[in-house]
């Protein structure tokens, strides 16, 4: 955990000038702890969850405009939650039209893209937190297999998150061991790269996208993965950093890191639940972690009904993490 | 295997005196090979089966005076088989409004309820007798989620028989090892009490609920359970008690045990079928040695069309099995 | 790998007598590493492809004129490919009927039948070639507990092939091991028996069923089956014997095999495709490889569209396999 503040911010520099000169944004690698260009220049995100395409499509944001003001607010890096639900309904070749779309504003704008498959549960007993997030190992298996497919060539789309938020809810969803839930997520591995995905693999951990204590032991069979956190300010108590190293921070010395879910709200704010009420010292706490150790992050969500959400309405007006995080981010990119 | 005749009379007088005094019954719970009651009184349950909750509604018979005559007849436990099929064409929340009402006219009553899964096959490769009897591991999952959720505080549920009849028919539905049957039990067992059920936890064996000799060298991995078995006449020649000690009844040494089907015809009833044909001497011989040995025992079926059946009309007319188990019953409950 | 082209001359005239004076074709039993009548007698067949029953039926040639013209080209045995889809869009009872045709036909012209579960894919992770071979394990089970149950006392369908092609396309579609694909087909077999089907099991290997590498060291753990590839021209490159012995001929020294797709077409025939362009070495290649080794064939196929095809018309003008294989079948029955 050696990068400090000042070099993050001479590296993503020295990124926006190169995506300025492109009308196509290279491919990242891993390599080691870091993402890279291909020509090893590393790369630390700063995102922003949209919410799902088909509910944006639906309500009449699914636009330019839309990725447009990510793209001011500071993002580098975009993360679209596929809900199965809304896959299987909308059809795969219908949301196929929905996610290029989305995939070729991204690009115009340099910003790079993580597709996500948004279940939460346990994936081996196929039960899930409630419906919307309902699939099958089957579903997932294709799923993977087609957007591998798709996106084989399209270095936009850099991050594959297999599976959202796995979890057996304190035993409710059944038990899955990190073992069983090592093979699922190798075997998704296996069909992405063999269907010719060079998108980088984000794999995540129990207790909602939280835990990784078990890649200590036992981390993925794969080369040219990365690791996912959701560290939400209630997953823990403060201070957090001692039990952000122990819980996944540590993984970041000998992988990529990526935390493509943070946030917040006030416990008044609309759709507050646990985990994600707080303040901005955990903004601070999270943004000043995420710095220091090199760690790339994307705040949930872009959204104004979605909790925590950083707008309220649909001019964009920033709620109160809104404002923090849209400081932050045009920190980093130098735009305020 | 101490229990006396005479020390299970008084045992059952008491409970039913403690009955009469509350409006609610009060938690079953399991003590060593022992039900016990809040207060450590044994209980030894003598019950009856009720056909499908849904069948009866659907023919106008799911109603308080269906419970009064099992009453009548000594029942201090009821047993509903909850059909697959008819789970899933009825909807769960309608399901559940027919079991609200059934569980309510049980527990007015003094009746403790049993809530079965009733399928017969091999869950392991999702392979059943008949259509009727189709489901899935999932699908078995998410009914005990279900339930475990919606009785959690209804202590009149006291019990959760996890799956009718386990059985491969002799490898026509593949193969079910016993390691691999029981971590299907565990799972739901696991399942079940996350989701707050204290109903207690019934597992059955193979070839339909007869065998569980198994349990000797590999019992189910979970506190505070109960088995089954459903000794028919036929499982066996007579003379039948070291088999049944042999095959089951070694069991209660340990743990509880309750024979959740029981029952008889003659060669020319109704729906005579194997392994149901004997006679009265049969009667004999089980309820003797449930006697005998603290078994609790739920005579198979409170309808006039399922075979065997203790009543021949809507006047509840008994049947021979009936003439027998009504008598049988009502002399434990000192009614006759 | 003993038997020499003239005994095998004798064995197939043996068995054309015996046909032509029985109204009913005998079992076809396994022996040591060859098919045997009840007498005794080795058979070694060499048979044609039919295409899938429904569709022939639905562009009306599944009539006995079909089978007579497949008598006349010499074949011994007929292999029905059941595609999955076709199963479930015609309905079991529907599809059963025509099978029951097909074989009647077959049975009074002394032709034998393979039954052959026509799928492509990894039927571990449920994943196919294309969506006209989705199935999955429940109804593969199922499919062999119906068609073994209704053909049990049937003597013409005297071979039951598991699953045809069996491949995780590199990747594409997960990973099986061969551990995997052995239990899956063992339990199969288990279903198969349980439910009285004496046909033979034919089980195939990875690699679209050319792959019998690992039966070396891992068979199938029953007994009285046969083994199967499909070693197409461009499987392996010129010369070919001694890669077909590495690959899968050397299981003809300890069970017996059968090759259930043979065939070849130029590469500009009608649905020329990899791996099937050759020429006629390819068919001089592999019917002296078989005739030398005793291993039975079956050509693909009996149809004018799919490919490669053995005639281009109804008037069953034989193409340039067509003509290949018409000459080399009636040489062994001796009738041209
Ligand atoms: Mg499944
Ligand atoms: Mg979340
Ligand atoms: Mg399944
Ligand atoms: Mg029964
Ligand atoms: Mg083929």
């Amino acid at each position: 955990m050696k990068a400090s503040l000042s070099s993050l911010f001479l590296v993503l520099f020295v990124f926006f000038q190169a995506s300025a000169q492109t009308t196509k944004l290279g491919p990242v690698q891993v390599q080691g702890n870091k993402f890279v260009t291909a020509e090893g220049k590393t790369l630390v995100f700063r995102g922003l969850n949209a919410s799902d395409p088909d509910r944006l499509e639906k309500s009449g944001h699914w636009d330019k405009a839309y990725f447009e003001e990510m793209k001011r607010w500071g993002a580098t890096l975009v993360r679209f939650p596929v809900h199965p639900t809304a896959w299987r309904s909308r059809g795969k070749d219908q949301y196929l039209q929905l996610l290029d779309k989305g995939v070729a504003w991204a690009g115009e704008l340099g910003l790079y893209v993580i597709i996500d498959w948004h279940s939460i549960g346990n994936l081996k007993n196929e039960m899930y937190q409630s419906p919307m997030y309902e699939t099958t190992q089957k579903e997932s298996f294709e799923f993977w297999r087609t957007i591998a497919d798709h996106y084989k060539d399209n270095s936009t789309v850099a991050f594959f998150e297999l599976f959202n938020e796995p979890t057996v809810m304190g035993g409710k969803l059944g038990t899955c061991s990190w073992a069983e839930w090592k093979k699922l997520m190798e075997e998704t591995i296996t069909i992405i790269r063999a269907n010719g995905g060079k998108g980088i693999p984000l794999v995540a951990g129990f207790n909602w996208a939280y835990d990784l204590r078990e890649v200590a032991q036992n981390p993925i069979n794969a080369e040219g993965i990365a690791y996912v956190s959701h560290p939400y300010p209630m997953k823990r108590e403060k201070p957090w950093e001692d039990k952000w190293t122990a819980d996944w921070g540590y993984v970041a010395q000998k992988y990529p890191v990526i935390l493509t879910e943070i946030g917040f709200c006030g416990p008044d704010d609309k759709g507050a639940h646990v985990p994600v009420i707080s303040d901005e010292s955990y903004g601070d706490a999270i943004t000043r972690y995420c710095d220091t150790n090199g760690i790339s992050y994307v705040v949930w969500v872009f959204d104004p009904q979605w909790a925590p959400s950083l707008f309220s309405d649909w001019n964009y007006t920033p709620t109160r993490q809104g404002r923090y995080f849209r400081k932050a981010l045009q920190t980093y990119s130098g735009k305020n």
